[in-house]
């Protein structure tokens, strides 16, 4: 037997989104849980993020996951192997997801007990952040490799965003890339957004992380 | 005086595309001019391996470069500075471009002389794969930090792509990255698709990759 569902998600009518999107939102705060928007571009550690994360806070919170991708059940798979309830949303070819379909991916996900609930959006800068999900917070991982330019050339994905995860800073020898410049690119796109860089796969870093996670969700049970 | 000009592009009506850019790949063909579709997730090398592309071939073949992006200069300053001759596209927000923006770049650009020119596309997984440009040949670079997964997840990219150039092979050994499975994967999207492992940055591999460039400038002219 499978050990997560596979469903798939349709587009709403556009000019909805933005009603949709506040009245999910709303609707999770009355319930206490924690909506969160996990973007990024193709590649940049958004699933084992969300591994690590999981496997350091399901002791102290209740966990759900929602992964969206266009075809395969790669991430799924991946997050399920941690016994955490997840879900895989296929966009059948779309390249974001909007609020009606994280409506359909909640109720498919069926976790009305959890305190935080991650969306893994689709891996793409540029859709995603045009589309309000519902979800409370969003939040981008910009991976070393992919350059410090990243906000210059995807201006709307940074502003959306409350936190940027620098991710793969083990390999920051090996790259050119300025942490200072990217905390500069990204303060321009949103001034007094959170960045916080990361190493995934050693933990580096993570507890800032976790820390920052402990401090929304009380906050939206408060 | 700028070294290059910046026009913005706009897509027309989605049901002629295709009817366009056939048009546009026959008048391509008709002048001997190779126009190449240059995609792949953002920060995977695409300007980078543009540039050392230019500076091995330009002695012996004209080039010329379309930049898209969503709203920066970066990559037109980058190309101009090797005394290419290049336009700068913004798609106004757009995630792709169609062969009408295409046809807009080539008017702008103004490259009649040229026997290669280069259209690097929005970086992008999704969306550029779904909109013929009217270029003769597709290429996609897919940097070894975005993993072997990738033709997994995003079908459609390679299954459009005739030469998957595969970067960054420098850092082969900090990640998780299997050439053999990623080859397997190209194949499944792709049968008889080119794979070339190169690093734009040392050069290894390059040869091969002009090597092809060489044959497809021969072949349009032929």
């Amino acid at each position: 037997m499978d050990k997560y569902r596979v469903i798939e998600v349709k587009e709403a009518v556009r000019a909805n989104n933005d009603r949709r999107a506040a009245e999910l939102r709303a609707a999770m705060k009355e319930r206490g849980q924690l909506l969160i928007n996990l973007m990024s571009s193709p590649g940049s550690g958004k699933t084992t993020m969300l591994t690590r994360t999981i496997e350091a806070l399901a002791p102290e919170m209740r966990i759900a996951v929602m992964e969206a991708d266009i075809d395969s059940d790669v991430d799924a798979a991946t997050i399920s192997a941690t016994g955490t309830r997840v879900i895989q949303l296929h966009t059948g070819g779309m390249c974001h997801l909007d609020a009606a379909m994280c409506e359909q991916g909640l109720e498919g996900l069926g976790a009305d007990e959890a305190d935080l609930i991650v969306l893994e959006n689709v891996g793409n800068l540029v859709c995603p952040a045009e589309f309000d999900t519902g979800a409370a917070v969003n939040v981008t991982i910009l991976s070393v490799p992919e350059g410090d330019d990243k906000p210059l050339k995807y201006p709307l994905m940074y502003e959306v965003c409350d936190v940027v995860l620098v991710n793969k800073i083990d390999v920051l020898p090996y790259f050119d890339f300025d942490l200072d410049k990217c905390r500069a690119n990204v303060e321009m796109r949103h001034p007094g957004a959170r960045v916080i860089p990361i190493c995934a796969k050693t933990g580096e870093g993570m507890d800032e992380w976790f820390q920052w996670l402990r401090d929304q969700v009380a906050a939206i049970k408060a």
